[in-house]
């Protein structure tokens, strides 16, 4: 029975993606007060976003849900070279999701599901964080979704 | 002279809500580090957004000043309801206030002052928090605003 | 060789601009858990916002990413108010950034940079935050960007 992060990503054959590179003067990470804070995750394959466009007008939702999904396996993998282990880890606090959407579409939260569905999986109760979840007017490189993370670390 | 949050709620006859459903797979508040971090509130009257649409189009400057205010009392139940009472919170950390706007729209911290007015009414000074106000494309199931809060609760 | 914050704004013959103003029911900034909150900055002169529009239409790129750093400054300027001297941030640990975009506009990243870099200036590595940037359909007062910073403050 897989009792840990680790433990059940590799049940379920899922891997971490490399750690993100930031596209600026940042950090991935950075721990404080027992905190540790991701940086907004948008999805990457090597230099390039992933299905670049606003959701429901040029990426379907079901491919922007998936992709909130991938962007919290990013973030996983930063912490995850940050803090050595996702075993570090205590619980997830915080999910902050951004969907680049087109006019008249409002089922931003369907797509945030793929980041926080993930977290559960992974960390079971201990992932189910507070969420906020809006839609934006862009994103950077044009990705239609960003993830960004609060974990507690102590 | 009412002293504590839940006197000057009963003195003025401001009764709070039901504690908030989260729409997808997260907490309505998760504590860490001494602080207790709420999802994001869209004001909803059982399963329905109340005055969906967005700021200026469709929902009055005023209207929507006003569903910040409920936005911060569903969030206050939602404390209320994790803490045991609101008397454990120690103060008002951060507000973070999304207004969904139609171009042209600029009055995006007025509409803010909704959810943080109140929060000076019923917390005095330790409810002078900070406060990050934007307009946004979009909201979750075409709610005009969207309120989240941080608190310290030791 | 300049060793403090304030030794390197010096240095470099950066002022500080004054203390901001909120525009509304809230505080600067808020202090809780060893972590100072400053609230979002908008860049202003006196009662005016410098250079409003939105980025890419009315603002140029590069002068969005120099209204970055201004923000900055004016969140610094914020916390040696509050917290006496600058020597008091032990570490920068989350920047915020909006920009105000125009469809079509995707570098918000390069606009960020402007918040980034100035951190990186005035506080070496301790100043290397995490970071999360958006394109918003709109912000107070019709400012092109808005910063907020997260720092550790014992």
């Amino acid at each position: 029975m897989p009792t840990t992060p680790s433990d059940r990503l590799r049940a379920r054959g899922i891997g971490l993606p490399p750690p993100p590179t930031p596209k600026g003067s940042y950090a991935p990470v950075v721990r404080a007060a027992g905190l540790a804070w991701v940086s907004g995750q948008i999805v990457v394959d090597g230099a390039n976003v992933v299905s670049p466009g606003t959701v429901d007008r040029e990426v379907p939702s079901d491919v922007a849900r998936d992709l909130c999904r991938r962007a919290v396996l990013q973030a996983l993998s930063a912490l995850q070279h940050e803090l050595g282990s996702l075993e570090a880890v205590r619980r997830i606090v915080r999910v902050g999701v951004f969907v680049a959407v087109s006019p008249g579409f409002h089922r931003e939260h369907e797509v945030a599901n793929g980041a926080t569905d993930l977290l559960l999986e992974v960390f079971g109760e201990d992932g189910r964080a507070s969420r906020t979840t809006v839609g934006v007017a862009g994103l950077p490189l044009n990705a239609p979704v960003e993830v960004e993370l609060l974990v507690e670390a102590p």
